[in-house]
């Protein structure tokens, strides 16, 4: 298979590229790192990106950002950023990819434990990661060619906690949490947000 | 209480209205009917409502545009729509609004059905709609002073089919709906969303 895979720089993105590596060829896309640059802020990128990429059979996401900041910080500045982002990034990567994509492929995007566990400073997250979900489920049941749509929803990532100098031990292993992303790509399911566990 | 109504002039925000109208003051307001004139789509006309309504003991949001549309149909416009009015709107009327609630006050936003149960051409609504949801559980986790946040989720509602001229045996009454409504103003639920059911 010929897999895009958009944040593919990143601690779950380098984990999701090496756990597909094997009998596919892996169409790297980031912000700042190696392969395709690409911001999924701006519509314009991701379909300069599509043009260059050529056919494919699948869509990674990884990427995307979304603003952790009490709800009485947040500006309208912050919410703008947050659903320009992480989520209509991800929406235009379906809407914009869907033509590139060959016959049964698949897109596969992230939202994020906060989505139905919030925290205090979530607000602008749990809204877009809980977007997602929502626009994953809708979308599945519109996509031709047995195109599938599908999210995976990764919990606190061992890696990350560890940079962030956080209590690594209710993290998952990004190599784990890649699992769900291959299942995705690889199984049936469409319509769903798959929630990796160890 | 003092309770402030938005979209008291449609469907669902009449019946909420005579259903809460018992025993407590309300201040209504919609984009074109009765009462505070108010386009939640736009944040200076949600600044100036909360400016002119004084202290509040609860708002409830039953307006709130999204489109209806095949997802090849979406246009960037309509999405970005969809996410200033129903989505951005509510999630306004909760930022600017908690200033003006009285302690132990609440929000009641409006999600919908489609949000987890999904149709060919609800892509954007059920993005809109999920969003909601997840914003609310988060919110809720932050509201000072004892203030709740929840939203409810109407199904299809009877006098909206007659009006679509649809089969109204699965609508839900706007009466019925209504009482989801009075149980979050009049509850102690918070974070949750209400399913109303017959």
């Amino acid at each position: 298979m010929r897999i895009l895979v958009v944040g593919a720089s990143g601690t779950i993105g380098r984990a999701v590229v090496a756990a597909l590596s094997a009998g596919n060829e892996i169409v790297a896309a980031s912000r700042q790192g190696a392969g395709i640059r690409v911001d999924i802020a701006d519509p314009a990128r991701i379909q300069a990106m599509y043009r260059s990429t050529g056919k494919l059979d699948a869509v990674v996401c990884t990427a995307g950002q979304a603003k952790f900041a009490p709800l009485d910080k947040l500006t309208d500045a912050d919410f703008r950023f947050c659903l320009d982002n992480k989520l209509m990034g991800q929406v235009n990567l379906v809407r914009f990819g869907m033509e590139h994509l060959a016959d049964g492929g698949s897109f596969t995007l992230t939202t994020g434990v906060l989505a139905r566990t919030p925290m205090p400073g979530s607000a602008a997250i749990s809204l877009v990661n809980a977007g997602i979900e929502g626009f994953v489920r809708a979308a599945a049941l519109e996509a031709p060619r047995r195109i599938r749509v599908n999210a995976v929803s990764p919990p606190w990532v061992t890696e990350t906690l560890l940079a962030l100098m956080m209590d690594p031990s209710q993290g998952l292993p990004a190599a784990v949490v890649a699992q769900s992303y291959v299942q995705s790509v690889m199984g049936a399911a469409t319509g769903v947000t798959l929630e990796p566990s160890a």
